[in-house]
């Protein structure tokens, strides 16, 4: 009955109710609907159970400080807003896996709001089956229709390769995150699309992917730092995979910026540390959060007055600091 | 009833239903102070609630490295065995506050895990008196008798001060922690008495005191190293402040261990980066945070047959990297 109507059980149940908060066209389309099925009101429509003012927060690893720096607001204005977090770290090395989460999830929770949906999550399809009220924040995934929290990543990466060709780099290296994120992909457009009306080709050897982490960051550096003719400069997936970068750079006695340029994304607060002075693509986190936590909220508790999936994009910003300089060559 | 007998709520339910899971001795006992304050079996004790196998943890700032560190092993821990995380970041600077966190924890939940009390701590005393299953992770409270975790945080401050001697160093600045934590306080006496018995004074004029934050590291290690006579060592209080002394030393165009030696405590993943090399006194954080866990949910499943406050004591490790080096003077 829901999904034939297109709205959430307990937006069919408050229009059969005639409850005032659903609006007018939604309650005739539920009504329309109703009659078509056979539906009578007061009929096989379970009542909405009664909130538990949790709402489950899904985030990657946490040791990663991005995870952190996403969670802290949200789980503030959350609270602010009488709602508890229950977290989930989403890792799929565990036995448990991503089936005990979504059971976990499923138990007394109001919403859910995923910061970790891959482009081919299961995870997010499980949640929008069981007709959870959820909010996406950081990354979304194509076809799903649910509310968004999201920088403007394809912006953001142009911005970086213009930082980049502006100093005068032409050979620049790219260590972008997982292929099958909407960060990842977006971010990774702008650089590809900046650098061609630049008229300036990526070379192909020059790009690599990986996790959002410092691991990933280092190991491909490196790689990258000790071709034959490495690049001048690096634009990173993310901060963390810039620290990595920074590493690497630095095990093999190299300068930052020196020697190679290095730039990343999302300015998390390390990026400021004195021994990073990272230079970086900043999306606002904080504000993106807690806008993530009061979307949820008002679709746990107005969910009937409220359209499809809502989306809310932010504007990032260079933040130029010390780790990139003029190319040498 | 329960307070009388000084057993939890529950295993007096457990005691007069005749549930064999509760020891002999517990069940004598209740029995006999059932009989001294007239109570009947059946008579107003009211049955143990359902669980609900969520656990709260109580962390403080997130963007701290530190507890993502312990957040980590203990969300896993506790998924392993059914358990699901509800996440309280104790801020004292939201409107908030502690009272909402108490109310907030008082709902539907089977035990808490608590890793920032302090030892003038109203948190704690508020949910010991609300009877609830409890940890305490990496801190705990004087006089408060409940299951602990920690490390040998005396033993590992007479580490950090034992290593620093070897090389050299009399000169010793100290950037503790808060001084109402017992990590802080610990580790504290431990490097005196280290010192003591090697017969170095430690110069009051050093040792500096503030939160375990990057921030206090900071300006702490600032000011030390602007002093006529600056210390030619430092220990920190835990690895994030380390990392701020570090910083301080690179904006004063000091070198570490060159000018100055620097050394934690944790041995947080971010220690072994490359740019931080720190040399520090490991706590097994990850073993410690198990335990934790595995504690918690065995109080909240055989309370009856477990006695009282159990206290796990890990042992710390020196982990020699870059940071430190023999003194000059």
């Amino acid at each position: 009955m829901a999904q034939a109507a297109g709205v959430s059980q307990s937006t069919v149940s408050r229009a059969l109710r005639g409850d005032t908060r659903v609006r007018a066209d939604t309650r005739r389309l539920i009504e329309e609907t109703a009659e078509r099925l056979g539906y009578r009101p007061g009929w096989a429509v379970p009542p909405s159970p009664p909130r538990s003012h949790t709402v489950g927060v899904v985030v990657s690893d946490l040791t990663n400080p991005f995870f952190p720096t996403l969670l802290t607001p949200v789980h503030d204005e959350l609270q602010i807003m009488g709602y508890r977090v229950v977290l989930f770290a989403e890792r799929t090395d565990l036995p448990t896996g991503q089936e005990a989460l979504v059971n976990l999830l499923n138990r007394s929770i109001d919403g859910v709001l995923v910061t970790t949906a891959t482009l081919d999550s299961r995870l997010g399809e499980a949640l929008v089956g069981r007709d959870l009220p959820m909010v996406l924040l950081n990354r979304y995934v194509d076809g799903m229709d649910v509310d968004r929290v999201t920088a403007d990543n394809h912006r953001g990466g142009r911005t970086a390769a213009r930082h980049l060709l502006d100093l005068g780099h032409r050979d620049i290296g790219v260590i972008r995150g997982p292929a099958n994120t909407s960060t990842s992909r977006d971010r990774h457009a702008g650089i590809v699309d900046s650098l061609a009306e630049a008229g300036v080709a990526l070379d192909e050897r020059f790009v690599r992917e990986g996790p959002y982490s410092h691991q990933s960051g280092y190991q491909h550096a490196r790689e990258l730092l000790r071709l034959a003719t490495p690049p001048t400069a690096l634009v990173c997936g993310n901060d963390v995979i810039a620290f990595g970068a920074i590493d690497a750079a630095r095990s093999l006695g190299l300068d930052v910026p020196g020697d190679v340029s290095v730039l990343g994304f999302d300015d998390v607060p390390m990026a400021s540390w004195e021994v990073f002075q990272l230079t970086t693509v900043r999306q606002p986190l904080s504000e993106m959060a807690r806008t993530a936590a009061r979307l949820l909220v008002e679709r746990i508790e107005h969910d009937g007055e409220i359209g499809a999936g809502r989306e809310r994009l932010f504007a990032t910003s260079l933040v130029q600091r010390a780790t990139t300089r003029r190319a040498a060559r």
